[in-house]
């Protein structure tokens, strides 16, 4: 009998955090014969998406009225689509009780220590050798050391606020309130008060339009600007069922760069006038990821929002506009001013975030490790779902963890990392001019490639041309990327062929029968000569 | 010296409600000449507009939240445009306070009697001979009686709750809260309760909306349904400063109704897929008013409101849905099922509401009447702002008891009202096949054409190019009836040149600096391109 053998004994994997980079970590870590321990510091799964009154030290916080961005078929994991009933854009419970599902499915919670909050993930003295990991977690007092083979950190960018405090002079004598739009959780703290909110990314917006239900007055101040999109796209389809298509993104990466811009300006505006509104975007040629809000523009025409430029100066119960006479009278203020990464618990010679970014390869390995036995999974803002970019990049991590991927040589890895750098916006991952051209469908594809599970469209053509159009076509759901190769999914050809009535499905309730006269097929034909009309009349 | 001459002296009008239609009609009949004393019930001009947190016997109640529906700019007298900074779209408050400068500019409150109640309107006895009227009027108890020479009723429709219970089974069961629309103000009453909104007007529909904000669940049952349109229009325009256009309703006119219901389908369409949101209507031959909602469909597509068919039956805690399986459990029942027209003031004989039509001639005059000197204003809905209406049938009203207008043959008032009739729509006023044929416009037309104040775009064309074509393609704000003829002002022709700026000017307050690189034309140029291709796209 043979004794234990690092060669064919499972692979020991470290997870950190259980939201929902986390859990797919499990999963995939256990698809591909590895064996997960994933470290929670809370006592329950879901990070970002539980919602709770009290804000937690170290743990994400929501608003109470949070709404996912992304439809529920875009923010599917690959192998386990949405019930059919839930609504088409989630809030925070039914975003979690997908997660209790899913969690529940593929029995993942067995792998999960709670209350566990990871010290340090320090380089075992074999490192080179082995590749091999420290772990020091504590659980209720109690420090504990283990070996790993491997580290998976999940533990996103939305627990450490960002108030850059000396960027707004006078703070210090202003007598108002004042707070990260972090502890922002529902409208009745700004009852019959004047609130300012600075900051214009999804939460800042949120949070302004939501302050209208109660407060006196509201003002949102943003020096950029941005595009703002709303959920209900084209025909009240999900915008990013509309948007994140593989031949939309093909015409985006065909089409110069200033043209595409052209076209997304105009798309956009013609929801409204951002220029109008107060909102459109100061340097246009470096085109910011559009923010999605379905309220802002019918708050901003009826008054209740009143959009500002950027804040020159407090006073004690005011504040000073740049560009704008006097002072304006202010009770409440909310910093929506986003979040600092960091990674208090892993050395900075392993990683370093600097300027919001942390040189990782693909967004997930520190390139100089003699070995790539760690991995940080969900950090980057994809314009588009996280779920899929996450679960991709879990797939692809745990089979370079037992060998069956390989990361090229480390100059090759520093050389792209160094052209990324480039790149001085300043946030995670993706960053939209970038977007624009190729959004993180492209990344999500290279990835698959090196899994070996991406579609091949023209391929597809010849043996099941239904689903290579629509594949092609249609939204560019996860589902795909389960058809064929490691981790295929039975299920993933209907999943795709039935998205569409899935997302119909929980709003078509009331169903009203077709009068279908005689006329309606002449009528059909001539929709397409009305919506020409339709255009010419509204350039009057 | 002469006595008191009822030829020389000015006639006395009785003036019933200090609303919008009220305070039009007495700064119409000092215009004429006539002496309005305006009794008013409450203690305070506004009528609809002036909101109170407690419900006033025989006074319109609004919610907190509630908006116009139309724009300033349509919605301002024609001789008193809002201030530029004024909201695009009004919030009550803003709405009551525009009322008291037109109050206060044209020193209307004198002529107003408030707390006093109008408990009777009789003719006179000799009333075939003078067309006067015994006016019975109740002030802190003590009634007074004095006799006008006319009498111009302003009590909206907006008083008398309708609830159909015998429509609803069940009801008397049902152990939940149940109410009126009329009694709704404000989100707090149904914090953690699930509540079913009753009937898809404006109103029902707001507060299905903000039910949100509290409510567990939201339920919102319609069986005509309606197409909802955004006040955020084309490129963010204000609806009905787009589709009012004298341009538009030629168009309307010109094409065969059919087509034209079509062309209206896809533009609502374009914004969601009323089929999909389970809004579509059931009867498309017989299309109803569209309803203003900016919110609903992102509520609907987040799950927050469910769109449900109409109500079979109430159980003790629940309520059954026609065509729908097993019954749903319900806490609050909000009634948004409209309002009877009544005058509980005037004798059958004169005017009788049946139907919800009250037979009146240009839904003004009782045809029958030896003398026309009983008018009633605002009693229609029009598609589009109610103020330009009002204050243009008061013009016509004032000069009618001034003797300047003609009222045609009895015969001839008869035939045109019997035709109105025919159409059995239950509501007052413009119905809406009609309104999609020809809307508002054709009846303020008509009725400025007998003041002579109608604008001849031919004949401008001539004089003022710039102007006619602002009045045949842009908004057709009331203006434009003060360009000339009686009651002519003299700013008219620099308000309509200066609309679009005062449209823009309360949102527009962060401006960014145009980059205005030599591209900037070219990509103008490539823009008409782009939106075609944008249209290309939106196909797949």
């Amino acid at each position: 009998m043979l004794g234990p053998d690092s060669e064919t004994m499972a692979k020991k994997v470290a997870i950190v955090g259980a939201g929902v980079s986390g859990l797919a970590s499990i999963k995939c870590c256990l698809d591909e014969g590895l064996e997960p321990t994933c470290f929670e510091r809370s006592d329950d799964i879901g990070g970002v998406w539980r919602f709770t009154e009290d804000v937690e030290e170290g743990r994400a916080s929501l608003y109470r009225s949070v709404v996912s961005n992304t439809c529920k078929e875009m923010s599917a994991f690959a192998d386990f689509p949405y019930p059919e009933d839930f609504p088409v854009f989630l809030p925070h419970a039914k975003l979690l009780e997908y997660l209790r599902m899913y969690t529940k499915h593929f029995d993942l919670q067995k792998h999960i220590q709670f209350k566990s909050t990871v010290i340090s993930v320090r380089k075992c003295p074999d490192f080179s050798a082995t590749g091999q990991w420290d772990v020091v977690t504590e659980t209720d007092g109690k420090q504990k050391s283990a070996i790993f083979d491997a580290v998976m950190v999940c533990i996103g960018y939305l627990a450490d606020p960002s108030v850059p405090l000396k960027s707004f002079p006078g703070l210090d004598k202003f007598k108002g309130q004042y707070f990260h739009s972090r502890y922002y959780k529902s409208p009745e703290v700004f009852k019959d008060k004047t609130v300012l909110v600075i900051g214009m990314g999804n939460s800042g917006t949120d949070i302004a339009v939501e302050a209208t239900h109660t407060a006196k007055k509201v003002m949102l101040s943003t020096e950029r600007g941005a595009w703002v999109i709303s959920r209900v796209f084209d025909n009240g389809y999900p915008w990013d069922m509309v948007f994140l298509t593989r031949f939309m993104n093909i015409v985006r990466n065909i089409l110069p760069g200033r043209f595409t811009g052209w076209l997304i300006e105009n798309r956009v505006s013609q929801w409204f006038n951002h220029a109008n509104y107060g909102l459109i975007p100061k340097d246009r040629t470096v085109t910011r990821e559009p923010i999605l809000n379905d309220e802002l523009p019918s708050c901003i025409i009826t008054g209740k929002v009143s959009v500002r430029p950027e804040v020159k100066e407090f006073r004690e119960n005011a504040v000073v506009f740049v560009n704008a006479p006097g002072a304006e009278e202010v009770d409440v203020v909310v910093f929506a001013t986003g979040y600092k990464a960091s990674f208090p618990f892993i050395d900075e010679s392993i990683v370093k975030v600097e300027n919001q970014q942390a040189s990782l390869y693909k967004y997930i390995f520190p390139p100089r490790l003699e070995k790539p036995t760690l991995a940080f999974i969900g950090f980057l803002r994809p314009f588009g779902a996280v779920m899929p970019v996450v679960e991709t990049q879990a797939r692809w991590v745990t089979r370079i963890f037992n060998g069956l991927c390989k990361l090229p040589p480390v100059t090759e890895m520093m050389e792209e990392v160094n052209e990324k750098k480039k790149n001085k916006l300043n946030w995670f991952g993706l960053s939209f001019d970038e977007v624009l051209k190729t959004d993180c469908l492209v990344y999500m594809d290279q990835l698959a490639s090196y899994i070996g599970i991406k579609p091949s469209v023209p391929a597809l053509l010849l043996q099941d041309p239904e689903l290579a159009l629509k594949i092609f076509f249609g939204p560019c759901s996860a589902y795909q990327f389960r058809l064929s190769g490691p981790g295929k999914w039975d299920g993933a050809r209907n999943a795709i062929m039935t998205q569409w009535e899935r997302t119909v499905k929980p709003t078509r309730i009331r169903v009203v029968e077709d009068s279908g006269s005689f006329l309606t097929y002449l009528l059909k034909v001539l929709a397409i000569f009305a919506i020409f009309v339709g255009i010419f009349f509204s350039f009057n």
